[in-house]
């Protein structure tokens, strides 16, 4: 709807936002205002109600922002008010520890299936998940219709794996493997790389 | 020197650039154009031209960019023409994929500790490294002068650990807990939390 024209570098604080919100209503608190919720994600008061503002009047001058209101609002918008089925790629270390990891609970994403191929690695057992081999992996996608995937293979075989994860209907990818995926424009691709991460702080060191 | 003068987004585009180069380096190639590297990278060949005129005069019309040439102003630029020491606290499932992770070799980083407050993982071995305890952190981190840290640890454990690097002398570090941190703001901050990314994303299926 207003996908196209909201800026992305505002969709890129809005799940800051509704992280810190949550975090808010855990503690039971019930409103806040964009000072508040400034300090607690280090953006300006300003900055936050300009965005929020892109999307209806979410708060009361005065009152400040509902925060159970506000949750739900930012749920709505980036669409984790339902549960996503997520795939993996890949299972090594970090394919390990994403398969494990609890932090997606209640932020919209649930895994459901986990790759490889390696021989030697399909049919392990990590948590409650059985290794699949890669080769059936596409059908297997586009059987159950997943729509997201995380990519946690080494650099070489990245972009062999994510062609066929768009052959099988994915449309968002998160890529832990340190390369640029090139992927059609209609499939969403975002980049976890400590190295990057790590290089753009030296800067200011 | 010029690190105030120099938006942060661009800087943060840097080790994106960097790491296409490397790739093209080693496999082989010489000289780039920005219109090649922009292919690698999805970012339009004039954002790189503007990016990269920031620092200098490196490209030269006709002939392109000098690959090693380039490689060599960026790491400068980041700072990693040299090996920083980067120490681990938490030593979890994603602590000890990111002890094992390979991804750091020649990209400026080097793991050199890893602690962790519970007893029952003090001492243990992950891969080269004996889990330390964090009672002893700040003294331990103060005398080796690390200033680089990656937090691995709980989110209700988070912010307590921030503080303590932070009194150790460290000026960066990369935060894997879902929470967001209050630091000093010399010191700093880039996040790594999957659901973040992922419902970055969502937004747009």
């Amino acid at each position: 709807m207003y996908a196209d024209k909201i800026p992305d570098i505002i969709i890129g604080r809005l799940p800051v936002y509704l992280r810190a919100l949550q975090r808010m209503s855990d503690k039971g608190l019930k409103t806040t205002s964009s000072q508040e919720l400034g300090e607690h994600v280090g953006i300006s008061a300003a900055q936050i109600r300009k965005d929020i503002s892109q999307f209806g009047e979410f708060g009361k001058q005065g009152t400040g922002y509902s925060i159970p209101f506000l949750l739900d609002k930012l749920k709505e918008i980036l669409k984790v008010d339902r549960i996503w089925d997520v795939v993996v790629v890949g299972a090594g270390d970090i394919g390990h520890a994403v398969a494990n990891y609890q932090g997606f609970k209640n932020r919209g994403f649930r895994i459901t299936m986990i790759f490889d191929n390696d021989k030697g690695k399909v049919g392990n057992q990590i948590g409650e998940f059985t290794v699949e081999d890669t080769e059936g992996m596409v059908e297997r996608i586009k059987s159950t219709g997943v729509k997201v995937a995380m990519l946690t293979v080494p650099a070489a075989a990245a972009q062999t794996a994510a062609e066929k994860l768009v052959q099988a209907g994915v449309k968002a990818i998160l890529n832990y493997a340190p390369i640029n995926l090139n992927v059609p424009s209609s499939v969403k691709v975002q980049y976890i790389d400590p190295s990057t991460h790590l290089q753009r702080m030296t800067f200011y060191l």
